[in-house]
């Protein structure tokens, strides 16, 4: 594949970021701004105290998670008490089913217990049962797997609708037993963009929830692709968690997780135990200057997420555009276009079809693509399946997208300081290799 | 108290570190090194990519964090793949106790498990059974505690000896049960500074494991405060887990566990699942700045501990040596010093005796004295107590030190840059202390 392959990890060529390299690949992670990372040298420096020590150095630290607290809530909506800090989105989502599990063992009523294990409709009624869905991050999709291979619960994966791209709601409601105590699904693919109807979905799930107070379904979406692109209410939402992380917003690697009332409205079983941090929710020393950062991010999406948000739709806009412009329509498939169903603002999921780009085992056609660019660094799919491209995404293939269409896929997500001038450079660059995959040479100018 | 008080968190003086403070709590966390957050920081700026992503921003934070694992490995006498990233020591504290229990259940086998649930000496037979301290870090302690609780495991914690303030092989040895699964003892005590017999019981407990090889016990040590005071090599130890925590030694607050061949020769069940990340032993997007900073302390480590060491105790026998010289034999009791027994080079735990120094209900003697301190900034025991002042150490009490004693204990740790200076500002700061809260106004000078 050349010396400028860039999916094998060996031998991208060596120009670097320097050299005119242009990132769309914001949903693997983001930079972060500036502003952000003085705030965590700034941390580092002068609150390296023990947030527990009652001594001033410690104070002080403290006083920064406080603030960070306060920011991060007033992002999504939240009081300052809902805001739980772990290490990262998988934690947070992890820290969600296991609360989940130990809920329902814990405190649903030994009488609904009983009935849910003399129920003969299902062998499997009285172990708790989860709803999520087949186009979640693994974080959420292995970790309920694993609970289901371990025998400690079961679950239904919803498909995502073939027509919409979405996780449809009926085929969640549907799904809803009596012995369903948790629904977890995605605020927005990561592959796709695609937004997911949580809002509706808690509605309606919460008239079921208040005639059965007692065995209350709890709602959990996973934040991370859709805070800092779009406005994120938890409480508009009516969900009862939800994943917040960090490097998905120009913030560092850690997150956060939203949580109704923790420990009093909404259930939160920790998966740690220590020196009482987080309320107990979550001990370890805190992170003081990572959530000095997350703060701080949280505080820029507070500032300025219409202009974010307007500036990610207005370029990705002007991408599809321009990629239809000079590919053709029939050469092009955008697989995050369906009809009624609305995106992120800055996710493009597009296949370049036609002769020369058939992928095959060891090179599919979206690699082989991007092995060929000069200039574009993006990714066929979530950053963690990096080193698994050789099949088409499952996520394409469960909104219905066709195999030989998926295999070409190109994710691109652009970023808050995007132009309309690296768009033209990538779609130049996209169009150069495609010529050359399609053993044209140089492209005709 | 005055408004100088420093344990109630509402009070302390406005005067900061700049106004003449001198620091010896570094037992509870450390400054970062100036390279250490020089590490860091460049980290943030410059390798902010995806470490899963192929293309180079990817592959630059893939590389740092590479090179930092290579560092940790070699402070702690370990090859690279032994070492596995974690948010902090809570975490990898947690994270070798689920080990240990999923372990017992998935691995140890059946004829073993059914002899074991046959046996009537004990109820709980068929239950994991570990082996602890009651020393131990809160991270362990607890945890083990709500093993118990759920009943998911039995737990011995043995006392540490009143005559040498260690936990004592024999007493370990004595407590082990056919179903035991896991011994933790903590390499060196947070508050006495005592060193434990790691060495001596790994190795007793290794001729008991060739004789049932199918029922070995594994082997934990917490390194939090061992480690960048005294070398540490895991393989010398002959532990197959050592927990590391960056804040303790002049590095950023996560933490790695070591464990010998983890998934191959020793067992490794992860708690979370996610994105493949750390071999799937803890998956979640790497933390690529903090890692460059563990990184870069342990580097540090490896190039100057001998010199941070002698520094440490030269420094803390002199803050002891001018302790009895100003207050005499008499008013002085060192906590941590037991016959025979070592301690860490750093840690002076001692309580000053007389009247006008007995603690009360809110105000327990070594409290009510740090209050008085017009420029020491220390601590009464662990950090993460800070707001549970009102008893004396379980720790101290358990190591024999009386209650009337044990309440006016003040943890002093010193670190590798506290001056001799330091050490006689601070002496003649408790000294005026002493004489304020004994009603001699002013001290004679």
């Amino acid at each position: 594949m050349g010396e400028d392959a860039n999916h094998d990890g060996q031998s991208l060529s060596d120009c670097t970021d320097q050299d005119g390299r242009i990132y769309m690949d914001y949903n693997a992670t983001t930079p972060l701004e500036p502003e952000v990372a003085e705030a965590i040298t700034e941390a580092l420096k002068e609150a390296w105290g023990n947030p527990s020590s009652s001594y001033l150095p410690g104070r002080k630290a403290k006083q920064i998670i406080d603030r960070s607290r306060a920011s991060i809530a007033s992002m999504v909506g939240a009081r300052a008490d809902d805001i739980v800090f772990v290490s990262g989105g998988t934690e947070a989502n992890n820290l969600v089913l296991h609360t989940a599990i130990s809920h329902f063992y814990q405190s649903w009523g030994a009488a609904k217990l009983g009935r849910l294990v003399g129920d003969h409709q299902s062998g499997k009624a009285g172990l708790p049962h989860i709803i999520t869905s087949n186009v979640e991050h693994d974080s959420v999709k292995l970790t309920a797997e694993n609970l289901l291979k371990e025998g400690k619960a079961d679950v239904t994966f919803v498909e995502a609708s073939a027509m919409t791209g979405r996780v449809e709601v009926e085929d969640v409601l549907a799904a809803i037993r009596p012995n369903t105590c948790l629904i977890s699904i995605m605020l927005a693919n990561n592959e796709t963009g695609v937004l997911m109807p949580v809002k509706e979905l808690c509605e309606r799930v919460r008239v079921l929830n208040e005639q059965q107070p007692s065995s209350a379904i709890l709602l959990h979406t996973d934040g991370a692709q859709a805070i800092g692109k779009v406005r994120v209410d938890a409480q508009d939402l009516g969900v009862d968690y939800l994943t917040i992380v960090g490097h998905k917003f120009y913030g560092p690697r850690i997150g956060a997780l939203y949580v109704n009332g923790p420990g009093t409205t909404t259930p939160l079983f920790p998966m740690f135990f220590g020196g009482g941090q987080e309320r107990n929710f979550r001990p370890g020393t805190e992170n003081t200057a990572m959530i000095a950062g997350l703060g701080k991010a949280a505080e820029l999406v507070n500032l300025h997420l219409h202009e974010y948000e307007t500036h990610m739709r207005d370029t990705r806009k002007y991408l599809e555009q321009q990629l239809q412009a000079v590919f053709g329509k029939e050469k092009i498939h955008f697989n995050s276009h369906f009809p009624g169903t609305e995106t992120l603002p800055n996710t493009c999921n597009v296949s370049v079809l036609g002769p020369g780009l058939q992928g095959n085992a060891t090179a599919p056609a979206g690699w082989k693509v991007l092995s060929k660019c000069r200039k574009l660094l993006a990714s066929v799919g979530a950053a963690c399946h990096s080193d698994r491209g050789e099949r088409p995404s499952h996520v394409l293939l469960s909104c219905g997208i066709l195999p030989e269409v998926a295999t070409n896929a190109l994710r691109l997500s652009v970023g808050r300081a995007t132009t309309k001038r690296d768009v033209d450079l990538v779609v130049a660059d996209l169009r150069e290799a495609v010529c050359q995959l399609e053993g044209q040479g140089q492209c005709p100018h």
